[in-house]
Formats: structure tokens, C-alpha cells, sequence
């Protein structure tokens, strides 16, 4: 769908009608203020705004989005502008303006008697988290931009991160929400109940939306016990194809209690000991594959490391595992997750990479990669498969470090054809290409190719329902 | 929506063409067979079909919806047909065919390493249960009908029962989904991802839909490790108002493995002990409030019944608790669960009853019990509030027993002046009038009543964007 793109004095007058809403705080416009929320987040492009808006409450949000509709102006909702996809960037093409949430970083209530805790949009991860801990709760989400992005971005992108193999993705900790709709009604559905069964559960909808059906202006999220005792391995396989039975055995062992289960192979760690100064190989011998794995427990004396060293015991026995390392302090179990971060940092040592953010059914990541593995070294001799991730959550991040003789720009000039070949790869065995990332523009020709139709169709009757003018996120998921 | 019902002709000429494609065992049409899928769960009503289709195949479901929808005929889903709410209930207005999947029953695939399993919809929930743990598996949904009740209705209505506080609702449970849409295409989303963030999620679209979306034909599902060891506990409150506390620290000594948390108070005891043979009050002395509690855990050696047992001690010490008893064995524990299924039979002993389904917040459970019986006992004098129900969840069946001197007619007669009064407190906390029964047609004045007219528009969006002609089990949730 292609709009005409609104007249410079169509945004001033917006400009103005928004100021008077919003106070001063409301509008930002000058250019260098700007700049950080136009770029993208890897830093790869820069988008176009005329101006930011920053409502400070759910109904500075709808009467925004009315203004805006009524101007005819597209609007890109936007968090900590963290997104792996371009989610929350700006095209030049849609003459959007931003809406930035930050303002509404309230935590509004937190019941540990009910395990909930409702909190404004623009609440930084990390805050949740904290907030959350100091009633003696969990809040389990966790992942690498804790630090700066936003609760809404995480709803609306649905995040994952290193625990969904015990507490579930976003969706699974929301309990309620609030959402200002693209006509500027407000629905609020800040519930905080285990069942609800009224009728047709409309916060999934908006869940994973990526803002195109709304702005998300506030939540009512689940909390959990906080652990008392948590242990982590550190643990070398045979060979790969035994990764998902140690986690089996772990999880039988442990009656579930596994929290997180990653995995990490030779290259990634090869790369992070001479890369990244902080970290040490915990084995004595190098191995090919390795899986770092956290346990946690809500009592002091729950046996949890016997359990895990019978196990492990057993697993040697089985042949599964040659070597591994428990720890013994939250010391050892920081450098081990130390590890799990400095492979990423140390994988831009090698040149140019390709990325990708796969899932398949976990029983099958040992057969993805293989597969995989032999598919790019057969489109680009001398290719370095650098596959890591969340391997409880069947979530491999299945990134391709160049050919150490090979020009970046010639790598990557590749990067169509092998990201096709992968993502078909993955489909092939049930998978999905984007499996905590999202969509946003960075995938959108993609999912054009692969997504069933039906499943298309379904999505844009929904899309055209809720936002006929196409105003919300323009351009993310599918262009309308 | 006013259809015009359809014509004998067009029946019969419906029948013929489906009987060509469906085959002998895919048609019911005579009058003493139809019989029992025709009588509403609780035996209240009858309704009326001209017959019943029975597709053994998706293919076949996806053949019967196309020529109804060519016919103008709308369709009746049906599971089990166990649905408290009428759900599966075909009204004579409607004019519609009742479509049943009991012949889909089949195991699909079920893999131990990826925790999935997938099945067909007609498949009986117990049969699922077994088959899980023929694997070393669990398949927690668990409730009164699991012996007769069907997956698809199960996900149709988003089933809850007595393991939601560990495991979730169905909802929770559901990996994937296939689907025949209105229009009679299939969707195939039988994925077992646990991560899959492309777009809109479909499938929570069609969970606790009640089969007014399409119908579902087959489910892929989550499968957990199978708990090693579990105790129940049967615990007297010192008060109501402590039940959160208690559970809190439940929780909290077991880091979260408490399965199940159901709130009995002494008359459904009493009423138990009067009416059902196998029956014994574990403690010595009446309370006035209980607490039945199961913890499971995944080792034999977990040391679950010592973190209770000192659980226990400190809520003595607290106040918290005035009597208890932890089981030791699993007959022990069979009988503390089957007083929970007595209080259900016995309460038809004290004459007519009127029933909710009301869930709160959890901690704001003792506040609506206390609101709603001082209400209802100004309403009418000698009332006997009789609720119970899934404390964990904040899901409370408040029922009410009527008084010793009254004619169950009086009684029943002001149903609807005492339900809109519970429901009203229920909302008042925050709360839903519908916990794990779903709408269908018994509730269906009371949603229209209390859902705010955001959620109804859309709601009803969604509704005709995907089934226009209202074909889709006509009048549960809303008449279009």
C-alpha cells in the first residue's frame, strides 16, 4: 500500500497540536537529539523522522495516535531501539514519526502474595528484574540488552533469552495488558488472573505483533519463587549427536529444574580465549562441542549438584560426555556465563559473519547443524560455521564466520543465497527462521518467501481489521 | 444475524453429498443415536440436529465445512461434549449439523527428546495422558471429564483442572495446531517449536475460541519429565485470610513445586462425610478451612516431605495453621484427592444449587469469598455458601447451597439477581466470571453484560473477519 507521504507543514502543524498535548518534554526534533533513535541497532543504517513524540501516560499515547491519525502520519513505537530486525526503525519511505515510550517507566504495583507486578511500557528490563527481586520474586526474562531495553519492546517482539527453557518465552510471563489500538481507543486488559476464559484472548494478539496493531502501554506481568540454590556445568560431549539426551538426563535428574542449556562449539570458545581477556578454558582438553548448563533450585539443601554429579557420572558411563566441571561457587558459575557472552563479543574477530536466529524440534539441532554445516562448506569452501545458542530451546544461532582467505564484501555478497539454503534447511526439518528475533524489516522479504500463504492471508485480514490505514509500524512483518 | 433456516431439501441433499465423501460411518442421523450428542452435559436441554457428521480425516473435516458453507448450513463442533457452559450444544434456532471428531482419534507422533507429542482432536484426554507416560513423560492436564472429554474441546475452551498453578492451562500446553477455517481451508500449524516469533501467533486465535474461529483437528503438545515422587497435604487454616500466606510459603520451601492448591471449606467436608461411603476426615477435630495441597518433584530423593514438614512447623509457629496431616504413601494421597471429588457429588445432597466459576487474583481470594457470602447472605437469608475450587489459580467455584427451608424453584428463581451480584464483586477485584469454563451458551448474557465494549468490537472484528457468515458454532460467545 503506498500513501502519499505528508507535506512538511502537515507535520508542523502535527508538531505544534502534539507540543500542546504533551508539554515541551513531549517533542523531541532537533537533529542531533535524534540521531540515536534513528539509527538501527547494529549501528548498519539511519533512518528518517521528522520529530519524536514522548508521552508520559497511556492517554498522552492515545491522544497522540488520534493526532496522528487524523494528520494522515504513520507512527514507528518505539523501546530501547534494541531490536536484531531494524523492529523499531524509521524508513524515509513512510514519513512516520517515532513514538518513544520512555517516559512511562513506572512500576505501578507489585503483589508477591499474587506473583504479579504491572509496570508502564518504557520500564527497562533490568529494573523489572530488580524490582521483582527486592519483594524476594523472580522476574525471569533474561538476555544480553537487559540493561537498556524496554518491557513493551520486549512484549511486542515477544523476546526470548537464556531461560525460556524453564520460565517460557515474553508471551508466557504476561498476564495482562494494555494497549493504546491504531483509531486511539484505548483497551485496557491489566488482569492479573491464572484464568480467564471470556472469550477470545486479544492480548495474544498484540503479543509478537511488533507494534503493527498497536502501541503497548503497559503490562501486568507473572513472577515466580526466587531461587535459593542454583549450580552450573560446564560440559564437553562425544559428540553431538548427544546433546539433547544429556539434556534429557539432566532434566529427568533434576525433575525439570534445568533453567538454561547452551551450546557452544570449540571454534566460539577458541575465539573468546583469544579474544576476550577475562576468560579461561574450564576443561584441561580442548573438545568439539561443549553444552553450558544452569540448574536452579527454590531451597538451600535441595541436593540439586548430587544430583547433577550422578548424572554426569551416568553420562560417562553412557558415553555421552568425556569431561565436564560443576561449580561450586557464584564465582565459577559468573566465568562460566562469562564464557556464554564473550563468544559473541569474539566472533567479529574473525572478519564478516552471517547470521541467523534458528529453531527447530530440540531432537533435531544435532541434524540441523549437521546439515547445515555441510550445505554452506558446499556453497563456500573454507566457510566457519560458528552455530551457538539455546539448545534446550531447540534456538540455534547459527552464525557463519568468513573464510579466513576470502574478501568481507565477497562473503557477504553470498549472504542471500546461503541464508536461503539455511532457513529452507530448517523449515525442512519444522523449523522456524526467526526464533527470538522477530521479524521487523530485516526478515520481511523472507517471510514473504516462505511463509504459507494461508498463514499470510490470516495475518493481513487481522493487520487490515485492526489498521485499515496501515499507520502502526509500517513496513514491519509485511508490508500491506 | 437472522439466518433464514435452511429447507428439508437442502438437508437431505447436504446429507447425501456428505455421506458420498464421509462414507456410511461418517453420517448419524437417526433419532435414538444422535440422542446423547444432542443432550447438553448437565442434562438440562435438548437440542436439535438434522443429523451428524463424523470425519475420520482432516481432509474429510475440511469436505464437510465446504459444503455446508455451499449449503448455508451452520456447524456445531463437538468434542466430548462435556462443556459446563453448553458449549457444544446445538439450539434448533441455529439450524445447524452437529460435526463430532471422535473418530480422529489417533496418536500422531510423540517424541521423548523434544518433550512433543501430536495427535489428532478426537483423541480422549486420559488416552494422551497414558500414552505420555508410556514414554517417561507427563501430559498434566488434568480434570473431572479426563476420561470422556476430547483434546480439541480441550483447546476449543482452554481446559484448566487441578495442576494449572505448575503446568498452566491448556493454552499453555499447546505447541502447535491444525485448523479448518470457516471458509474450509486447513492451516497446518503442527509445529513443536518452543521459540517462533514470524508474525502473528494464529494459534492462540483459535485456543478458548470455542470453536467459533474454526474447527480444530489436530494439536501438537508439550510434554514434561514425569515427577519421581509427590506428597499431598490436607492442612487446616487458622483463617481464611492466611490460605495466600500459606501457599506463598509452600512455594517458597519448594521453590515453586506446588501442583496443585484447592480450598475446601468445612460444609463441603461435612456434606462428603454425610453423602459419600469412602470418606474420612483426615484430622480430628472440624476446622472451618482447608487446604489440600500436592508438591511433586523430580527426584526420589528430593527431600520434598522434609521442606514441607518444616513448611509446616514455622506456619504453626506463625498462626497460620491449626492442624495438618502430610501423606506418606500414595494411597494416603489418593484418599486426602478423593474428598476433593466428593465435595462435587455431594453438594447436590442439600438440595438446589446455583454455581460460578469466578477467578480473582490469587491474593485477593479471601477478600471475594467474604464480600460474596455477606452479599449473597443479605440476598437470602439462610443461603449456604459452598465454594471451593482451585486456590492456586484465584479460581474458586463459588457455589451456593440453597436454604434448608426453602423450595429449590424460590431458590433457583433468583439466580440472576445473585449471579450478577457475585459476578460483580468478582469483577470488582479485578476478577473474571469465567475461569476455565469458557462462554458458550449459558454465559453469554452475562459477557454482553460485563465485557467492556472495546473487547466485544473486537472481538466481534476478528469474528467476522474470519467467519462472515456466522457458520461457525452460531451463538457461543456472542450472537453475531
Amino acid at each position: 500500500m503506498t500513501r502519499p507521504l505528508p507535506q512538511p507543514e502537515t507535520y508542523e502543524s502535527l508538531r505544534q497540536r502534539l507540543e500542546d498535548r504533551l508539554g515541551p518534554k513531549g517533542i523531541l526534533a532537533d537533529e542531533e537529539g535524534l540521531a540515536p533513535y534513528l539509527r538501527e541497532s547494529r549501528g548498519l543504517w539511519t533512518g528518517w523522522a521528522p520529530f519524536m513524540a514522548l508521552p508520559a501516560s497511556t492517554g498522552e499515547v492515545a491522544e497522540t495516535v488520534r493526532l496522528c491519525r487524523e494528520a494522515g502520519v504513520a507512527m514507528v513505537p518505539q523501546g530501547g531501539n534494541t531490536s536484531r530486525v531494524a523492529g523499531s526503525f524509521s524508513r524515509e519511505q513512510d514519513g512516520a514519526i517515532l513514538v518513544n515510550l520512555k517516559r512511562m517507566d513506572r512500576v505501578l504495583n507489585i503483589d508477591p502474595l499474587d506473583n504479579s507486578m504491572t509496570v508502564e511500557a518504557g520500564c527497562v528490563l533490568q529494573t523489572v528484574q530488580e524490582k521483582a527481586a527486592s519483594v524476594d520474586r523472580l522476574f525471569p526474562l533474561s538476555l544480553g540488552a537487559e540493561g537498556s531495553c524496554q518491557i513493551g519492546g520486549n512484549i511486542a517482539s515477544n523476546a526470548g533469552g537464556i531461560q525460556v527453557l524453564r520460565y517460557g518465552n515474553m508471551r508466557d510471563l504476561v498476564l495482562g495488558l494494555e494497549v493504546v489500538l491504531p483509531d486511539g481507543r484505548v483497551w485496557n486488559g491489566l488482569k492479573s488472573l491464572r484464568k480467564d476464559n471470556t472469550g477470545y484472548d486479544l492480548k495474544h494478539l498484540f503479543i509478537a505483533a511488533e507494534g503493527t496493531l498497536g502501541i503497548i502501554t503497559g503490562a501486568t506481568l507473572k513472577l515466580f519463587p526466587l531461587p535459593k540454590e542454583s549450580v552450573s556445568l560446564f560440559i564437553a560431549l562425544t559428540d553431538l549427536d548427544g546433546a539433547c539426551r544429556v539434556l534429557a538426563k539432566a532434566q529427568d535428574a533434576t525433575g525439570g529444574q534445568i533453567v538454561g542449556c547452551e551450546l557452544i562449539p570449540r571454534i566460539a570458545l577458541d575465539f573468546a580465549l583469544a579474544e576476550v581477556a577475562d576468560v579461561r578454558d574450564p576443561l584441561s582438553q580442548p573438545h568439539e562441542w561443549y553444552l553450558l548448563m544452569k540448574a536452579a533450585a527454590g531451597r538451600e539443601d535441595s541436593g540439586l549438584r548430587e544430583a547433577l554429579e550422578a548424572m554426569l557420572a551416568a553420562a560417562f558411563e553412557d558415553e555421552l560426555v568425556t569431561d565436564a566441571t560443576i561449580t561450586a561457587s557464584e564465582g565459577q558459575s559468573r566465568a562460566l556465563w562469562r564464557i556464554r557472552e564473550a563468544i559473541v563479543e569474539a566472533q567479529t574477530a574473525g572478519g564478516a559473519s552471517i547470521k541467523h536466529d534458528i529453531s527447530v524440534p530440540v531432537s533435531q539441532v544435532p541434524a540441523f547443524i549437521r546439515e547445515a554445516n555441510a550445505a554452506v562448506s558446499a556453497l563456500v569452501p573454507g566457510i566457519r560455521p560458528y552455530p551457538y545458542g539455546h539448545m534446550g530451546d531447540g534456538n540455534v544461532h547459527y552464525n557463519l564466520t568468513q573464510p579466513e582467505d576470502m574478501a568481507p564484501e565477497d562473503f557477504l555478497a553470498r549472504q542471500p543465497e546461503i541464508q536461503a539454503r539455511v532457513h529452507d534447511i530448517a523449515l525442512g526439518l519444522g523449523g522456524s527462521i526467526s526464533a527470538e528475533h522477530g521479524v521487523g524489516l530485516t526478515k520481511l522479504a523472507e517471510i514473504q518467501r516462505i511463509t504459507p500463504a494461508i498463514e499470510l492471508e490470516l495475518m493481513r485480514d487481522i493487520k487490515k481489521t485492526l489498521d485499515p490505514d496501515g499507520l502502526m509500524n509500517p513496513g514491519k512483518i509485511f508490508e500491506l
